[in-house]
């Protein structure tokens, strides 16, 4: 079961990094100086999910730099390095590779929501919901579940999707986009009683989590779809582990990758309409 | 059935018309120029959710203006007037009254979120799912249905919540607040199959759409709460019929007035802080 995981998130692998790499050979075959670029914003040191967005976007020729902060740095800091992104025009994406307590919601809305390329803005995750995908970002984490469940064998239209833990914007985010590829979604909490239940008949499973504690696989369906989800932020976590989780991972990265990329060819356009502003 | 949820709408729309009148009155002790103003932007004549809306604004001492445009106005014309509406200090909520066809995204994000007192902006609704209430504006049919929940004989805390129909941001902005105040929510088509047996082991069956075929009483469990919601905007409809549906288009208007004040004082409080932009 594992295996399968594996290979079918390898397949979307391969093809999110192909299409992105023709993107970025089409953008610059009509604009021969632009490299589309992301930022990380970190505190502290490289950690594994650091590693697998480095290596992802190497493999699709995406230019990265790294801006450390010290581990334990302050909400101006962050804020100060926001502004300057925000100013300079090679910046096409920032990654707020951030622990969970410095995502605050002043940090969240200085990013210009144009390089939220994580979709994680007040102003983004609204567009989301209210389903105007013209601007604004799909968090690469939703992209990369919404992408296995349109693997699996059997078409998942109509079916049912379990949504189990994870928190505010990023389950909504997940259940609107299901929802409005055709599926129906449940959510539950870990600890809810009707938990077993709720697998037991659902078509998918995701989890949004990772725990010490896992669903037994006997409670599922045998053809039924399960994901793993890494909290979209761990900095802690330092190995990976060759499951369909870091799969998962690599395909989020991939996503963010493309989200840069798009964040670029919008950039140019506007551009275009405001040729007094190029640079 | 039907008179118990008429009461139990009477009551919060007591207490939220007395909350609001007493809200006004401590503004303007202090500020004894202000007058909370709310604008209605409408397509055509009056319908009765104005006129209900006007009523409700008249028992709180809320001043109200209207301006009217042809029923078959342009996108351009709604957003002329929003730009004239949200450079004017004197007004501090804007309620759009126009066909579903015409809150556009260009429409609905042409308001200033800070005058948007239905919270149906991109910025308001990701705040909301974000669960940052310290900006923007619980959507007033949202507040009317909690406090409804909230008012059953027994506490809803616990308790499963049935969502049926409606679209996407009420729904979620709903969702996130039910599960926010410890309830878990179920969602639902109309047209599905598993709708009875969901409805039948709800404790709350929320109808977030209007239509012709009702849910039958037999369905729900004796002591389930049984919400209609009338849908957000409804132009056409021109009777007030005297059921629990009205009754939460009353308490709709009411909190919609209080969104108002607190823009007012929020307003207030800001150019406290900025007193050369004080007019
Ligand atoms: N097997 C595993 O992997 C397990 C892991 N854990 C660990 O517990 C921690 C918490 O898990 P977490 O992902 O936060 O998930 P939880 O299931 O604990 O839910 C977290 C919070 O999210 C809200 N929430 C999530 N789902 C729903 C829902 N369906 N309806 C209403 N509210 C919901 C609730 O917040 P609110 O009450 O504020 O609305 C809830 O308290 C994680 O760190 C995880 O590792 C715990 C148990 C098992
Ligand atoms: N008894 C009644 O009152 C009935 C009324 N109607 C009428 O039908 C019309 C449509 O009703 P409406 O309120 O739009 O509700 P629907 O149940 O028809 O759903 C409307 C749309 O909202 C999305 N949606 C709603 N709930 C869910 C969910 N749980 N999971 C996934 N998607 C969901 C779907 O959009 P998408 O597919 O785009 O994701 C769906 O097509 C209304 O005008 C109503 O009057 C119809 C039947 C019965």
């Amino acid at each position: 079961h594992k295996e399968d995981d594996w290979s079918k998130c390898n397949r979307s692998m391969g093809e999110v990094v192909q299409n992105t790499k023709e993107a970025i050979a089409t953008l610059q075959r009509r604009n021969p100086e632009i490299q589309p670029l992301l930022v990380i914003l970190q505190a502290g040191e490289d950690d594994s999910m650091l590693e697998v967005n480095k290596k992802t976007a190497g493999k699709i020729g995406l230019n990265v730099s790294q801006i450390c902060l010290a581990k334990n740095c302050s909400e101006d800091e962050i804020v100060e390095e926001l502004l300057k992104l925000n100013d300079d025009p090679r910046v096409h994406g920032v990654f707020l590779h951030l622990p969970p307590t410095s995502l605050t919601s002043r940090v969240l809305n200085t990013l210009k929501p144009e390089k939220d390329v994580d979709g994680i803005s007040d102003l983004n995750i609204g567009r989301l919901v209210r389903g105007d995908v013209s601007k604004g970002f799909i968090p690469p984490i939703a992209s990369a579940v919404l992408d296995l469940l349109g693997k699996h064998d059997a078409a998942l239209k109509g079916k049912s999707v379990l949504l189990v833990g994870g928190h505010g914007p990023l389950r909504m985010a997940l259940q609107c986009l299901i929802e409005r590829s055709g599926m129906t979604v449940q959510t539950n909490h870990w600890n809810s009683k009707s938990l077993k239940t709720q697998v037991m008949q659902a078509d998918a499973v995701v989890m949004l989590s990772a725990g010490n504690v896992d669903i037994p696989p006997s409670w599922a369906r045998p053809e039924a779809v399960i994901i793993h989800c890494e909290p979209a932020l761990k900095p802690d976590d330092d190995i990976i582990d060759l499951s369909s989780r870091s799969g998962l991972g690599y395909l989020t990265a991939a996503y963010r990758a493309q989200n840069v990329v798009h964040s670029c060819s919008r950039w140019i356009q506007e551009q275009q309409y405001r040729p007094w502003r190029l640079h």
